[in-house]
């Protein structure tokens, strides 16, 4: 397919600056300020500029971790699906930290080997995305932020909300009413969204919201274990747990067989994400799954779209209940 | 520190090449044949040349995947060891396939943005370094390989022989002497140097080594679920497994506990690797623990020791047995 380029005399009279400021914008080797920046973008719009640009070759991947296998996987499925475009990844990690994220986007921006960026953030903090030009492909995976409008940033992740209230329901129909839920960091969107699903869940049943039955902490396995004699403790005690991720559901299921709280027959479990582990525990965790091959690809096809200049639109991708022996229905007379 | 420079017209003298030549070479922006190279290299050793490097900023870290939790545990620990170092971590993901590897080993060589690589084979060939030039710091790593002389890449790994001779010796040490293997794939030196540690300890007590007793294939959960079954068909049934990965071990307690097959009461079972997740599962998994944070830290050691242009030596760093759940003394009577 031809392109057709519109002089860049008529973009630069639009934004009222000069035709080598434009040429020199879009080549990346003049960084604007603000005001202009977004001027010279509008005017790349009206005129109706077709951006010169050569192959996309290569996108970096930015993580929280390695250790947690929900990301270790999702790095593992975005390389392939990278690589089915013949995209060179570069997979960097964060370890969390706001002053590392920046880092590592500043080497994104400035790396003449990096075309674009796809970004999980763990800090939360949206303020490392204040450098990154409108005409850099970003897009946010799993984790959204409060975005700067001129950023042209699009969001791919799965329906937190919605996958929280699955699970929630998938406990409320197999009979539990006093159902615990091991939320995730607060300062992160996402796992808000997992509380709101788990909340919602109950009320939409005409479940009374305990906020005993709810612990917060990391997605670890040590968490999960740790929150076992809690939960057990509760005066009224619950008879299952949601778990906003596997690994802390992994950890429970290990500090039941240690203490003698047997799963299911004593407390359901359910846990987040679809970690392939989770098939592999005994018993089976019944769990919410992440899509994560389309995550990927949705990702990348946005990725794409940018590259060429056109818009793109935020995505919530539905999960789905997969079945497991952590799950039992609660016979009537127990409590 | 001062860096004392010797004129490059010396070092071209020596080798019989043009100054400009030499100058071109250090830069990285000339590809010599290797027959040249070979007398640049020497000239710059025998004039006692100190190559003006910029600061060692960045490593690549090259892995088969991300999928097994071994090989992302090690990512993640390699990365905090290269961020203690100030090193920023880029890690590609080659599947395990030569093309890839060599795909991604040309993008090192090439890209202004990497410095130096740690590289994890997986197809077991050589081959893909042979257009590694001597003076770019390159270490292998975990899996050793048989490489050109002329290349300076050294290894670090950790003792797989001993690290198998000490699992085999501890299964003995509680009394077992039927005692089966699950190997990793053969085209592995490290497979290969496990499976002999294995032999060679049962050996050094007496025990006859049973070929029916070795089963091969891939580091994966399902591997090591699907050998359950034909373990406990063999004539004379073993009383005990080790397993050449964790997640093979994993997959095996799995399929234990679906089909009836106490772990340990009915099979002992030792891992090997020291995965996180090991110290999760139902029964603890027995293991021989990988150094993780030491190969990380030896293999920077080496990259930066090339870096400065001094000489490495390959290292194998020695592995530990991790005390578990899994693993019983042999009643006597029973068999």
């Amino acid at each position: 397919m031809e392109e057709f380029i519109v002089s860049m005399r008529a973009v630069a009279r639009e934004a009222g600056v000069s035709a080598s400021t434009v040429s020199r914008y879009l080549r990346g080797e003049l960084r604007l300020n603000s005001e202009t920046e977004r001027r010279v973008e509008a005017a790349l719009k009206t005129t109706g500029h077709v951006r010169h640009r050569n192959k996309l070759r290569s996108v970096a991947l930015v993580l929280p971790e390695l250790s947690n296998p929900y990301f270790s996987h999702l790095a593992q499925v975005f390389v392939e699906a990278a690589q089915s475009r013949s995209l060179r990844t570069q997979i960097a990690v964060s370890n969390g930290s706001r002053e590392r994220e920046q880092e590592i986007l500043d080497w994104v921006l400035a790396s003449p080997d990096v075309d674009s960026a796809v970004y999980v953030s763990m800090s939360g903090d949206q303020k490392v995305l204040g450098g990154v030009p409108a005409h850099f492909p970003l897009v946010l995976l799993d984790e959204s932020l409060e975005v700067a409008e001129r950023l042209q940033a699009s969001y791919v992740g799965a329906d937190h909300y919605g996958g929280a209230y699955q699970a929630t329901q998938y406990l409320v129909s197999a009979g539990h009413s006093r159902i615990a839920h091991l939320a995730g960091p607060q300062n992160l969107r996402s796992a808000r969204e997992r509380l709101s699903g788990y909340s919602e869940a109950l009320q939409d049943r005409g479940i009374e919201f305990d906020e005993q039955l709810v612990l917060s902490g990391p997605y670890s396995e040590a968490f999960g274990a740790a929150s076992l004699p809690r939960l057990i403790r509760i005066k009224n005690r619950p008879t299952a747990v949601f778990t906003a991720s596997d690994i802390a559901a992994i950890g429970l299921i290990s500090a039941g067989q240690h203490s003698g709280v047997r799963i299911p027959e004593d407390l359901s479990l359910i846990g987040f994400d679809g970690i392939p582990t989770g098939a592999w525990t005994s018993p089976r965790l019944a769990t919410v799954v992440q899509p994560y091959s389309e995550l990927a690809h949705m990702a990348l096809d946005q990725i794409e779209r940018q590259w060429r200049g056109e818009d793109t639109q935020p995505f919530n991708l539905p999960m789905t209940v997969a079945w497991g022996e952590s799950v039992m229905p609660l016979q009537s007379g127990v409590v």
